[in-house]
């Protein structure tokens, strides 16, 4: 079996990268060729387009950004591809795409799983990212196999669109974990208080998180190079107020961070990392 | 020495009770006098009146409610107390009352050290409390060997009233990871997904956090049976409030988890657990 993978960036390179260490058939594609290099030089086939990939795999890995990017793939791909073939997407999309995209491969007699992952740049690095699955059973069975090399968690959480709603549901978590972080610093750096001692005492505590471990000497240096981008963070929340609005959920607290980093986007701070949600609470 | 412990409700009881465990001469008072029964017959003195306790007592712990309540039992105490008596207040109350309290008690000779507590019923029952302490480095110090027998963690954070700024900064913290649990779970519940299974996800993921780990039985449960009550929960929220208009910080966070619970609350169930906060995300 053939794997493909489209979308080397910080996240889909290192992913690519374990499926080659993992002694795989692996083609890739990239928009910009030159960060296919280093995977070429592991021993991956570099397609000379999307179609020449898509007829050469049996299974195809997408790790791009947007909705509408993930359907020009697809849309290029699937008449080259062979019958049957799995396309497996691990961009963080809309829900009603995901829904959209599955059903014209499955008239195409082709395959989707939604897949969206989460644990970083550093999971990615590592292999070991959260991954939820959206799709018929049998396929993500498969599609489970196929991406085992950077896979810390991996579960099917239900049929297509599934797994972009329990993305959705996941950056609801974060950035409300983020909020808590800096609202909390930021009182107590204006209360006076060392916010060195305070981040390590409460983050001991009651109101400490993940967030709180790893972001919090971010803030403490006012570090805020990337990391996870307010853009891509609200190109996410953006995908989640559209959902939100559909189901009919209340993100009270989503809005209310997406509005405090729209605030540094407009300041020009859009490549900045999200834990410089403090900067806006300081800046107030 | 003997030290004093007054208020012996579902955090006091304990933690009097630890002191007595740990072989110290601990003399208790309770306004309602039933609940001293059992510190009693471990050991304890219970006095007949504040006055006779603040007579009998080198130390005096104190874990009322309000601002106004700890100003009563000091104004009751003081006149009576021997000159240098070391106050120590396990409440949560205003930073600025803490202030005024220890600058009162100073003028008679008394001393005062702000020490609020988090870790919960759970915490003050193993004698595992984290405090948060506020006052002259040499009274914490005292305080803090006084303390001993219920404490996991507790630090010197700064001169009087610090302690409370902590407490502020703590409960901003825990909101915060409560507003994120529920918002998240409740999308989650929306979308169709089985929440348990997003509880499990997300909970060990990047959006994980010790609300997430240590509230999410409650909400899968639908349990609301307290636990720290709404009511509790909003009273704090009210000095933090108050303490953060006074300081600048701007909390968006914590005045929506309070408009939230507030919502509650005027449904009449303020003696809910917080946890509860997801029926206020349900019924939207």
């Amino acid at each position: 079996m053939r794997v493909g993978f489209v979308g080397l960036g910080i996240m889909g390179g290192p992913m690519a990268g374990h499926l080659v260490s993992a002694g795989m058939d692996v083609t890739v594609w990239n928009r910009s060729p030159g960060k296919a290099e280093p995977l070429a030089k592991a021993g991956a086939a570099v397609a000379g387009s999307l179609e020449d990939l898509a007829a050469a795999c049996d299974a195809i890995c997408l790790c791009v950004s947007r909705t509408e990017d993930v359907r020009g793939c697809v849309e290029a791909m699937a008449p080259h591809s062979k019958p049957g073939t799995l396309f497996i997407d691990h961009s963080t999309i809309a829900p009603s795409g995901a829904v959209a995209i599955a059903t014209d491969l499955r008239l195409q007699g082709r395959r989707f799983v939604d897949a969206p992952i989460t644990g970083g740049s550093m999971g990615a690095l590592k292999g070991q990212l959260t991954i939820f699955c959206g799709g018929a059973e049998a396929d993500v069975v498969e599609a489970i196999e196929v991406i085992k090399p950077y896979t810390k968690t991996a579960a099917r959480v239900g049929p297509s669109g599934a797994g972009q709603q329990m993305k959705m549901a996941n950056q609801i978590a974060v950035g409300g974990a983020l909020l808590a972080l800096c609202e909390c610093l930021n009182y107590a750096d204006k209360a006076g208080l060392d916010i060195t001692q305070a981040h390590e005492l409460i983050g001991g505590g009651a109101g400490g998180s993940w967030a709180f471990a790893n972001y919090g000497a971010k803030i403490l240096n006012r570090d805020w190079s990337p990391g996870f981008t307010i853009e891509n963070q609200r190109k996410d929340f953006g995908y989640c107020r559209e959902a939100a609005a559909r189901i009919g959920a209340a993100i009270p607290g989503t809005d209310l961070v997406d509005r405090l980093l729209a605030g540094l986007q407009e300041q020009g701070h859009g490549e900045w990392t999200t834990a410089a949600l403090f900067e806006a609470y300081q800046a107030r």
